[in-house]
C-alpha cells in the first residue's frame, strides 16, 4: 500500500511545469539525463531531420555520411551501367565485376568532382548523368558543410552532476545537497539553478495527484561557474521535505528536478542542463569529499571526475 | 444589418498591436497560419531575397537551384560557342546539335570544377571564360552552402493548433478553449501564450471601430511544452466574451489572435507561432477528446494528429 | 549670437547616452542614417576586417573577391614562371606572352581545383606550388563561403523613416511627428521606439552644455510593425519642446535622435534602426498624407515609398 | 604580518560570484585579461575541441590546418605505396625518392579534388584509397569552412582598458577611476559595467576570509559606447575603499574586478569583457590626460592607444 503524505510544507510551485495534473503519477517524468519521459507523434518525419542530424553522436553522423557516399555512388553507377559503358571513354576491358568496379570509381571521381579524366563520359546520356552527379556531389557536400557547422555551433553546456543527492548536516539541522561542475573550458556566466520536488499526494477526494514544490536554495545564482558548486536546500520548518524518510519519498514516488541555465561565454548563447534524481538516489547522512585541490602552481584545481565522491557519516 | 455590441466586459489591451484604429474593420487581420493580411511596398526587390530563399518550400528551393545550374551552363555554353569551338581541344566532330551538347557538358564539367580534361580550353578567350566559369561555380556553391545552412538553422517552431475553438463546460460555467501540441522532437521551454479578441464596436459617435481585448487564461505559461496544452479562457463575469452568441461574434467580425512564444531547446533560440480563429471556427457545446494515451512501455504518448478531435455535448 | 533657452520643461533623460557632457556642442552627433559622428583609433587594422567584409556593399564585396582571385592567380603564375615552365607538362609553345597566359590559366585551373590535366605539373617545385595552390584555393573559397553566410544572416532591419519631422495639429494642441515603415517582408515584432531631444543650454556658470531630454510618445511600443507607424510626441505643458520656434531650435543646435529596436521574425534576432533629425528637418504646420490604401483584393496596402509625403496646412 | 581591515563600509555584494568562501585568499582570482585563475579537469579532451579551434590565434590555426593537410597527404601516400605504385597509371620512373614525391603529389591532387589526371588510379586498391581520399578531402574542407565561419562570427568585444586605476580628485573628495575604449568599428549598445572589490578580511573567529564588495559608480550604463568612458567610483562615506592606503590594499590582497557587457551592433550579440586590477596597479594622486581630440573635419576623435595616459598631480 502506498503511504501518501498528509501534509506538505513549503511553497507550491508558482508556475506551471507543463506536465498536467493527471498524466504522470507513476514512473519518473524526467530521465536522469534531463530528457522527458514522454513520446510524441510527429506530423512528418522530415520535421525532425535537422534535429536528429545535429544531435546524433559523431560516430553515427560520420557513418551516415559515409553510407550516403556509398549509396549515392551505387545509384549513379547503376545509371551509368543502364545507359551502357560504351558511353564512357577510357574504360579498361575486363570481367563484369571489373567493369562494375571501374564505373563505380568513375562515379566517385565525378561525385567528388575530382575528374582525373582517364575515364570520361562521351555519350549523351552518360554526360547528362555525369553533369547531374557532380552537381549532386557539390550540393551534398554543401549540405554536410552546413550540418558540421550546425553540430559544432549548437549551444550545449557540459554540466556534470553528482550521481547522488546527499542528506547531510547543514547549519543547525540538515540539508539536501548535490554537486555540479562545469566540464568545459569556456566559462558559464550568470548560471541559475532551480530545484523542484515532484510528489504524489492524495487530494481531498482521496485521488492520487502529482504535486510540485519549489525547494528554496542557499544560493541559486552565481556570476561565474568556474569552480564546483554544491547546491544546498536546507530542511528547515518551511521545507517541503521536512519529516520525510527515505521510505516516505519512495512511497510518494518523489522526484527531484534540477534545471540549470547559464550563458556560455565562448559563443554568448544561453545553454540549459537538466538532471533528475529519484528517491533511490538519496544517500542519508553523508557528505561530499573535497573536490578542489591546489595544482603545482598553487592554482585551485577542480577535480570534475570526483564530483560525486562522498563519505558516510557516523551516527 | 450589423449588430454591434453595446457593452464589452473585461480588460482592454494594455499594449498596442500595431494595426491602428481605422484600417481593418472588415475581413480578418491575420490569416489562419499567422501571417498578416497586409500588403507592403518594398523599396528594392533585393531587400527580401534572403528572406524568400530561406523561407520558400524545399521543393521550390531545389528547383530554383537546379534551374540556376541549367541557366548558368547555358549562358557559358553560349559564350564558348561565341568564341568558337576551335578554342576547345578534344571536341569530337558531329552535327551542330552534337557540338552544342559537347560544349554544354564541357561547361558543366567546368562549373562544378570536375574537369575531366578530355575536352579542355586552349584558345585565349575560351580559357578566360573557363577561368571565370569555375570561379563562378565555386562562388555559387559557396552561396548555396550558406543558404542551406540558413534554411536548416532558421529558428522555427512547429506548434500544431486545433482547427476549432470550443465553447465547453468549465468549472461552474463555460470556457473557451483550443488545444496546441509541439510537433517537434526538441523541447519548447518557457512557452507563453497570449490570446487577444478583436471585435468591431460602435464608438460614441456611432462609427464602427475595431477594439482589442485581452482574454485572461487559466494557464498562460508553462516550463516545458512536452505534452499537449489545452489553453482555456473562462467565460466569467469579467470576460469580454460574456453574453455573446455565435451570431453576435459573426456580426462583430470577431477574431481570436493566438500568439505563442518559447525557446527551442535544440538551438536555444526564441521561436514564435501564431494562429487566428474567426467566429465560424467556434464550436458551441463540445469538448476535446483525450489526446494523451500510454504507449506499450507505459509512457505518455501525445497523439499530435488528433489534437483537434472533439465531441459534441448533449443539451 | 546664440540664443540659449532659459528653461526647459519635461523629463531629463534618466540614462546616460554615452556622449559625455563637453564633447559635442556643435555639429550633429548622429548622421541622418544613424551612424555616429565620431572617429575612433583602432589598435590593429585586422580588428575590423570581418566587420568591413560583412558590411561593405555587395558590388564592392564581389569586386574584392574577383580581385583576390586575379591577384592570387598572378602570384602563383609568378611562382610557376620562377621555377620554369619546363616543369609543366603539356605547355603549348608560343611567345613569352602566350607562355604567361597558359601558365596563368593553368593556375586558375589549379586554384579552383578544376584540373583539366592538358597542362599538369611534373617537376618537383611546380608540384609543390600546385599542391599549395589547390590548398589555398579551397581555403579561400571556404572563407568566402563563410563570409557570404555572414553577410546574408547579419541581423538588419530595413526601417524607412520620413525625411521630415512635422509639427501638426494634434488633439487640442500640436504634436511633433514622423513616420516609419517596415520595408522588409519579414515582420518586426515587439518594436519599440525611443525619441531623445539633444539641445545646447547654458548652465549656471553661463557655459554652453549639451543636455538630453526624453520626448514621451503617444505610443512607444507595438506588437506587430506590419503597417506604417506615425510616431507622435504631444507638445503639451510637460513637453521639452513647449514654446520653441524653429529659430530657437536652430540656435540651440537641436537634434532629435530616434532609436528603434525590434525582433526580426525571420531569424528571431534583435535588430536596431536609428535616425537623426536636425532643426532644418522640421516642417511647421503640415500633416502627413495617407500612406495606407486598399489593394484590388481589399487588403491594406502600405505605400512605403510615400512615407514622407505631407501637405502644408493653411494658417 | 598581514594587516587585516577591521571595518569595511559600503554594500556587500548582493549576488554570489561563484568563487566560494575559502578557496582563493591568496593570489589574484582573475588574470589581468579577464580569464580565471582556476584549473579544471575535463571529462574528455574532445569536449573542448571546438572551443580551442575557434579561440586559438589565427597563426596557430593556419599552421594547424596546413599541418593537417601535410599529415593527411602523408598518410594517404603511405597507403598508395603500400598497395604498390603499379596501381597508378602515368607514374614517371625514377628513384625511390622520386616515386615517393610523385605519389605524394598525386595524393594532394586527389585530396583537393584537383585530379589533373596525368597520374590516375587504375588498380582496385588504389581506386578505393583514392575514392576515400577525395571524400576525406571534401569533408575536411567542409569542416574548415565551418570553423572559419565559427571563428569570424564569434561574438567578441574589443574593449581596451587603461593599465592603471587612478586615485584622483573628484567632486569634493577623491575618486577611483579607470578608462575604457571601444577598439572596434561596430558600436557597442547598452553597455553596462560592474566593479567589484575583493579583499581579505578576518571574520569573527579571526580566520582570513575573502569578501566581495560592490563599488557604486557615477555612471554604470551608457546607451552608446562610442567615445571613451572614464568609469568613476567616488570614495565617499559609504565607499568600501574609504580610509585605505596603498599598503592596506596590498596587505588585504585587494583586487578590483571589472565586468563589462554590451550588445555588438554588427551582429546584435551580447558580448562580455573583463579586467582585473590589483593593488600595485593603483596610481595615487594622478589624473588621466585627455583622450578625445578633434580630427581635421572637426569630429571628435578618440585616441584609443592613449587611453591609459595619465599625469601625476602635485601634492
Amino acid at each position: 500500500m502506498v503511504r501518501i503524505p498528509r501534509r506538505i510544507f513549503g511553497s507550491p510551485l508558482e508556475h506551471e511545469l507543463g506536465f498536467g495534473k493527471n498524466v504522470t503519477t507513476d514512473g519518473r517524468m524526467m530521465n536522469p539525463d534531463g530528457t522527458f519521459n514522454v513520446e510524441r507523434q510527429y506530423l512528418s518525419r522530415w520535421d525532425n531531420t535537422y534535429f536528429h542530424l545535429v544531435t546524433m553522436p559523431w560516430a553515427w553522423f560520420f557513418l551516415l555520411v559515409l553510407g550516403s557516399y556509398l549509396v549515392l555512388n551505387l545509384v549513379f553507377t547503376g545509371l551509368y551501367l543502364l545507359v551502357g559503358t560504351d558511353q564512357l571513354m577510357g574504360m579498361p576491358g575486363g570481367s563484369i565485376w571489373d567493369e562494375f568496379a571501374h564505373v563505380y570509381f568513375f562515379s566517385t571521381q565525378t561525385l567528388t568532382t575530382t575528374g582525373y579524366g582517364h575515364i570520361s563520359p562521351v555519350g549523351f546520356s552518360a554526360n547528362v548523368i555525369a553533369s547531374l552527379e557532380s552537381f549532386t556531389g557539390l550540393l551534398t557536400f554543401a549540405l554536410i558543410s552546413g550540418l558540421l557547422y550546425g553540430r559544432f555551433s549548437r549551444p550545449t553546456a557540459r554540466v556534470v552532476f553528482s550521481e547522488n543527492v546527499l542528506v547531510a548536516p547543514y547549519r543547525n539541522g540538515r540539508g539536501v545537497m548535490f554537486r555540479m561542475g562545469n566540464a568545459r573550458k569556456s566559462e558559464l556566466l550568470e548560471t541559475e539553478v532551480q530545484v523542484i520536488l515532484a510528489m504524489n499526494q492524495r487530494d481531498d477526494d482521496g485521488a492520487i495527484v502529482r504535486k510540485f514544490y519549489s525547494l528554496p536554495l542557499e544560493i541559486s545564482k552565481i556570476s561565474f561557474f568556474s569552480l564546483s558548486w554544491t547546491v544546498v536546500h536546507e530542511i528547515n520548518e518551511s521545507s517541503s521535505l521536512l519529516g520525510f524518510s527515505k521510505e516516505d519519498l519512495e512511497a510518494a514516488n518523489a522526484e527531484i528536478l534540477v534545471l540549470v541555465k547559464g550563458t556560455d561565454e565562448a559563443n554568448q548563447q544561453l545553454v540549459h542542463a537538466r538532471r533528475s534524481y529519484v528517491a533511490t538516489d538519496f544517500i542519508w547522512n553523508a557528505r561530499f569529499r573535497p573536490v578542489i585541490t591546489r595544482n603545482p602552481r598553487g592554482l585551485p584545481h577542480v577535480l570534475v571526475r570526483q564530483l560525486g565522491a562522498y563519505e558516510e557519516l557516523a551516527g
